[in-house]
């Protein structure tokens, strides 16, 4: 029974596993969070597809039929360098994302934020420009947003004024439809929005990724038949801490976390 | 010429550099930076040991003839595992600090502040306990000092509003001396004393630091007797922006940060 590999720098991924578990209830799971080398988001492209690569290496022996790349670091740095190494196919959570946006968007204008790297490589730029040359694309980097998820801090006086910092770029820029381009945001969505007004449309797209795993296992001919997809949950560093934050992201507490050494 | 070896998890041990530089300035400096894996503040013993590890035996390639173990959470955490493991001495951050703060303190409170690895570890309070048990010692992990010192937040109403938060239990406890158990928080100094009020002594442990390696190097016979010293900097990853941080650190910008793989 092979499975659908899932990587991540952290916790981050599980916004994106959880989705995928809803609409693939029959599917093998093999999860892994490099939580030793956590965060991608500050780290150099070199440095990030060398993890991606350990990272897929490290899935492959877990007998994957699928990767998905759910982090949007990893995404944009690694994906257009290594997604024809492999064996299995490789989906990132950048594209799916574009064409949410691309089709949500009314006026034309699409905001993205994202990690430092994210924003840096250009990549959501790039992808949506391709799409559609017509859409002017704002971007903002808000290296803070993971810290304050990690501490559990989603709202309050401290997280809405940096996020009216982060964000004000994007109001000025007048976007209607704003992409979370790091799969930790989705837990600061209600915030976000507060700052951004409630006619901004969010675009989250784990939901997306999901429906994209689904179409290429249809394609290929390699959905599950049996019933019950069993989940494994990896990382490469404090099993405890993933198991306990993966409440926040899951919707439910992990009991079997194992701790790898991948590289 | 052998040299003095100084790793930590990034850029934070550059205070701890600086300080030695100036009390040793004919001593050589390698300065080795785990940038590809930092932070090490919220990663496991077992992890962050394993990473020491790894350091000090690229220090020792570099014939290093003492080791500073310039970060808090790998001090605390490695430091008592592998202390006598190698050839050369090895001091880290944390005994200094506690002595100049049992030594500061009148009132026999001391504050010690650090990442969530340092005070979970309790290195702190058993030093201290040790030293004079009658003191009595509280702790606070802060952990988003260590993203606002990267991000260049050293100052303003979001990094005071969580200063007054993480610091209310040191206030409470009417403690008159706070080590800053983290390299990265002199950069926080100013903030920090204003919070605690100018009556409380904050100690930054690297001028202490500085005088033991001198010390030892002197009770050794291992002092450099040549003059002016050379000084490398190496990380495992983005030497531009470590360059670029050095700047804050360091008080000025290195022009030659080298790359390596450490692992």
């Amino acid at each position: 029974m092979s499975s659908i590999g899932i990587f991540d720098s952290g916790v981050g991924g599980l916004t994106v596993a959880r989705e995928i578990i809803r609409q693939l209830p029959n599917e093998n799971i093999v999860y892994f969070g490099d939580t030793a080398r956590v965060p991608y988001g500050i780290k150099s492209p070199q440095t990030v597809i060398r993890f991606s690569i350990e990272n897929i290496l490290f899935l492959l022996k877990q007998d994957v039929k699928l990767i998905c790349v759910a982090c949007n670091t990893a995404s944009s740095f690694a994906l257009p360098v290594i997604k024809n190494h492999f064996r299995a196919p490789i989906i990132g959570v950048i594209s799916p994302g574009v064409r949410e946006a691309v089709y949500a968007t009314q006026n034309k204008r699409v905001g993205v934020i994202g990690t430092k790297g994210t924003i840096k490589s250009r990549t959501y730029e790039i992808e949506i420009k391709h799409l559609d040359p017509k859409v002017k694309v704002t971007v903002a980097a808000c290296p803070l947003f993971v810290p304050f998820v990690e501490e559990g801090w989603l709202e309050g006086e401290v997280v809405l004024n940096v996020a009216r910092k982060y964000l004000q770029p994007l109001k000025d820029a007048g976007v209607d439809t704003v992409i979370l381009g790091c799969t930790h945001y989705p837990l600061l969505k209600p915030m976000i929005q507060e700052v951004l007004g409630k006619n901004v449309t969010l675009i989250d797209s784990a939901k997306q990724v999901a429906v994209e795993v689904k179409k290429i296992l249809a394609n290929e001919d390699m959905l599950n038949r049996g019933q019950g997809g069993k989940h494994k949950f990896y990382v490469s560093d404090n099993p405890e801490w993933f198991s306990s934050l993966a409440q926040r992201f899951m919707g439910k507490r992990l009991s079997d976390v194992r701790k790898v050494d991948n590289v």
